[in-house]
């Protein structure tokens, strides 16, 4: 979750390359060549900011002075000033709704996953709280790493991060002990594997056979507990780490939780989670109109 | 919003190419390679569907055989089968997601699209329900496209199509008048003009000066209201449109388009949209586990 | 025609990527390296130049320092110093041909285009000369560009622009009257509907029914002042703006403006233009020799 | 001047990708999904045919299927048919630009060089009529190829192909015997070197060290002349191959040519040809209207 | 290690483009337009072969029809027939030298580790044999999935696949203990954590604080004895696996699997293996010489 | 050889985009941010050094500060210190493997090809040894220039760059005689032409009908000698120049020298060179510690 500043520059020049297309037509007819202008961006409701470094990354490439007044992961109210930059007028018209895009997007899911996680710690559980792979396509690396600065985990990022061996694999190439089996004995000794698991039987030979994690998806909360307890019993608990996952929400994660469980894992908080509310504003203009 | 085939695959081949990374590890080491399988995908909630074209383009690119069961744009209910696909089973496991994920965020854009324009033409307006540039980025065009399924309209998709002079261009550049005046001079004609106002005066001066559409912002609808009437006392409501925007939500649409306004936008029909629940299945193996 | 900095700069550096391959092996093995040198670009032709903001972003992105001695739009006499670059000797001639190829490309056209448009203006009209899209692929956007600053009208950039429903699309799809009426129905209220229409009676049809403007291609100027005439009896002159296209050219435009349409568009402006010479001369070495 | 197949498509989608933005909106809007067309393209005036092979590549890309009724190099009359096209209508009118651009420019290229090449032909001379690397930017492969097809001779394509020792870098860096030779020895056995002069005695010594070619630039025919004898007198003539350039146009080539130079190079054929008119034509309508 | 094959074939077309440049001018020349020829690769030496999926995907993307006569991983000795191509002769040897280039490359690496692999197994160890991250710029893919088919193990692909602390970040952050602890805690539950040690009891505690391999950095296999004896003498072996890196070749790389460690790897596998020694032999002409 | 530094810099900016995945979650996770450190290169190995130049460009595009200790082309002994980078800590080594994995195989191939330009220069020979196109695919031009510096001749870079008729040329489309003389007549003026012969009477027609250079391809040494001596007394010595491939090492180089070629050429000194050790060590932190 850390690009290099370059790596991060390139993509996001990528995003307002597409979005300009042949160009800004309104701030181009409108504005002064050469004006100059501070603005800032303020957050118009409550939540846990993320993309700052993408903001000030965004702001460097395209030569904006641009200063962060909080870090990602600062819990901020209402009207709360977030950035302020500085530098010529077009071009920072032409980038607004880019990075604003990207910061609502951001702070929304980081806002969102960090509700969940405290929720959790506050009725005294560790568990983790861990995103999915339902992330908006070509934005994984910025949805995650907002989960990551609220708080969460974020789970593989690609096919290439983990061995996940899920309901549809098992489905075509066999059970979960031989599959798992087979699998430790091909896959490099530098990956983790996971196994989706709906029977308690399957939980028990996952972990014996070298399982690293199992996955309990759309199991009732009950039903996990019993898994867990049984891991217990046959003394393999601190063998395998536990994530529960499907239909888990801010309403039923404690229950899930308490369940004993190391990980949840939620696709809505990169999926379905509300942007945060913010806007630039123009707060100064330095030099121009002389078009 | 009809970009050729062609064009399409590439842009989806892309979105697997970022998530495979250097392979999907778990399909190579889990599948007998030759293994060929059948899958459905299934909606599990009521919606819209948006994204048929998208997933058709994305299997015929990688080689799969598939067939949608229901066309853009269909409501559909829990249940319901939605595409049926067919091939090499390591490659369908690894676009599952990809296409899940785009599929699952267009349709979940479409049907909250849809339930706001059947809310407004039930009640009787034929109040345009219009999207903002509030996308994911990298994912304009999909998401418009899956508003305009919806029903609602695209609106501009980027800063190259429409001049839309907003306060920031104001604050910096001038009023109304003059500013939609020079940029009448000086824009091509093939471009309509719309700008933000948030006086009556500027209302008419719009109006008077030859902009196509203009904006009222953050405006009550009983503001807005009088506005309407200001233009039809004028005789100028037929010479522009009036797009009503900020704050639109669906609690209170009905409210902006019986204030007679041509066009309500909304930023939540894109930005903060829950994606639709679906699932791939794999419902038959057809050839394999001979590896 | 507004590109930020940042992305017209990428889109020069792959020209000269393109053009320099695996090196610039006469700069290479000729100059030693570390020499530093002054150069000057001398237009040698009578014309208006365009392309100076794109020599100096050019400049910009490879490390050398260049400075305008006129601004885009100028017109120049023949032996005119336009542009003063300094830097690194090999980085200088490796991007030479880049850099004057596209800047008398874009001088060509602009001065071509404002050619025309002086010749209109003398002759006292106020009609718009305007491009079509025979641009140069790859180009367009520098076409165009230099077609606004010779004072023309870019007209539509892509196909994603403007509607523009052409000979072709009517012999497919159906009459001016329904098509532009179930378009103005089906496409998004931020774009223009511009229609080809050969006929006289389609000319009424297309203003009733909302086209924004008509396109009377390849008709004679006697026919068009007819149909401009036709509109003003029947009141509609105001209601569209019309564009003559097809076979105009510097002969014959004064004919078609007399017409009184709003709108001349010719394909060769762009695609026939001739460019404007140029080349670039060293003229002090200022550092080097000791390879 | 051969790219495989699927490189030129590859070339051509990218084209198609940058013209057609987030869509064809007047075909998306007018044309029935699923129309199926044929049509024609029409060249209307005489020329030189170049591009066949493009626009068939580009045909197959988008899936539509195409027949050349003439081949590269054809010497055409007005109102020939040279390529049929049958499918998808929507898909055939967002290339149709693309081709009619491409086909033309290289089309008027080509012709434009084979005239100049029939001119020095028919007046008995062999001497090859050369291209430069005054071509649009992106557009050199095409550019070049088009030279070829009228018979001319493509020069360097690029700053990697030939070793070309110009004005400036001789300003630079010595004179022609101490470049040469220097040049000579530390440049790669697989490339030839080429040198501009400007001095009787600058040609003798460049032939003297090891030049393959010397560019006589702007020198008047006598001089040129002159330059040829001598090196005939000292026997040089058969080691070297001498290049006029600079100033050379349709109306004085023939005094180059009967100078005695090996190559004439203009830089009007590729910067400054007039595009050969053509047009597409929809000539069926097979299946559609359903939409 | 199991890209789709659309993916695959994108990453070969860019490397035959980048070979290929303005066109192979020797095929174009050469060869009569429409040649259709057969032709078949052949092994010059002993080894295993690798690259057999590359090559086929490489020929399809071009339009040739290639068959495998041996699979990934075969031992082939001296003159073998691997590959038979037929198709398109410019095509074929258009692409001859990128087909060459891989398949011997990946043979080359195959065949080094497979060398290694058997050495260890006859010798009677279990021990894996790994790469490292020393491989060829942009071809990881390749090298790594070379390394695989050999019967090594391929190891973390980039930076993003597993933690691994190394002395350089020991040097900056901290010990062992505190460094792997606090990573531990960080870092997602879904990654290993490996960590170099150069001292004893930096891996036992390693081992205590949760890091998944230990990696035995340039130490003598003596040294190392000691370790893998230690942690089975404090019950933690199970708990971890150990690597032994720096120096190990083919003279010594039994005496590390003597001293008991899980896994061995080398630089030299990916680095400076010798590539397979193999050509294309066209066998027959099917058609051509017309042109 | 000479790609402009901004070029050089976006080639080596995607090398490591394409290490870094998502992230180098070991330095993110473990270096404290703001750490800033000084670093140095340390060649293990006798050897020449290649890379300098790349490795400067690597450190300045990712905003760290480096010097050279050393220049391209230097002879070093073991523990030699070549470069010093001073900057961010995190970014330092994320670009770690890719700056050491480029310097190490340029290195390596500069080392290879020195050893054999000594041991022919120490000889007394003159011949050149030049390399082939058995290159690391995508790496072709950080190969070729590592051979140049090493003092050999990089032969052509790409299919585009000279015209080399092989045996599969030949073998489809006509002997020797005719082929080079049909390709001069068609082929452009600007490129050389190298013809592959196995009998001595192609030589000399290879050299009578405008060949530039023959190449002797798997010919012994006293064959070879027995084609110069032809050449020599045929009074054609001086028209062509002689390559020697196939089959040359270490071992025989001197016997194809001694047999008065003027270039041998070696796949094995790109396809099969070592790379030469070398490491990167931090040496000083400067500021950190305070995450």
């Amino acid at each position: 979750m850390a690009l290099p500043k370059k790596i991060l520059e390139e993509k996001l020049r990528r995003f307002v390359e597409e979005d300009v297309g042949h160009g800004d037509i309104t701030a181009f007819h409108t504005i002064p060549h050469g004006t100059v202008v501070e603005a800032k961006i303020i957050v118009k409701e409550k939540g846990v900011i993320a993309g700052v470094e993408e903001a000030l990354a965004l702001s460097e490439v395209f030569g904006l002075k641009a200063r962060a007044l909080v870090k990602d992961g600062s819990k901020v109210m209402p009207r709360t000033e977030i950035l302020h930059i500085e530098g010529d007028a077009i071009t920072l018209l032409t980038i607004e709704r880019t990075m604003l895009n990207l910061f609502s997007r951001m702070s929304g899911i980081a806002s969102h996953t960090n509700r969940l996680v405290e929720m959790v710690r506050r009725a005294g559980y560790k568990t983790v709280v861990a995103a999915t792979r339902k992330t908006a396509l070509g934005l994984g690396y910025f949805d995650k790493k907002a989960v990551g600065i609220g708080g969460g985990d974020p789970h593989r990022h690609g096919l290439d991060d983990m061995i996940l061996i899920k309901d549809n694999h098992l489905a075509i190439a066999g059970n979960v002990k031989n599959l798992v089996r087979k699998t430790r004995e091909k896959a490099s000794f530098s990956k983790k594997i996971e196994v989706e698991v709906s029977r308690l039987s399957d939980v028990l030979e996952a972990a014996e056979v070298g399982a690293d994690i199992v996955m309990l998806d759309n199991l009732a909360p009950k039903k996990i507990e019993e898994a867990v307890q049984l891991l217990k019993k046959k003394k393999l608990r601190n063998k395998i780490l536990i994530e529960a996952s499907g239909g888990i929400t801010e309403r039923n994660i404690l229950r899930y939780a308490a369940a004993g469980v190391d990980i949840v894992s939620l696709g809505e908080i990169t999926q379905s989670a509300r942007a945060l509310d913010m806007s630039l504003e123009v707060v100064r203009v330095k030099k121009g109109s002389s078009d």
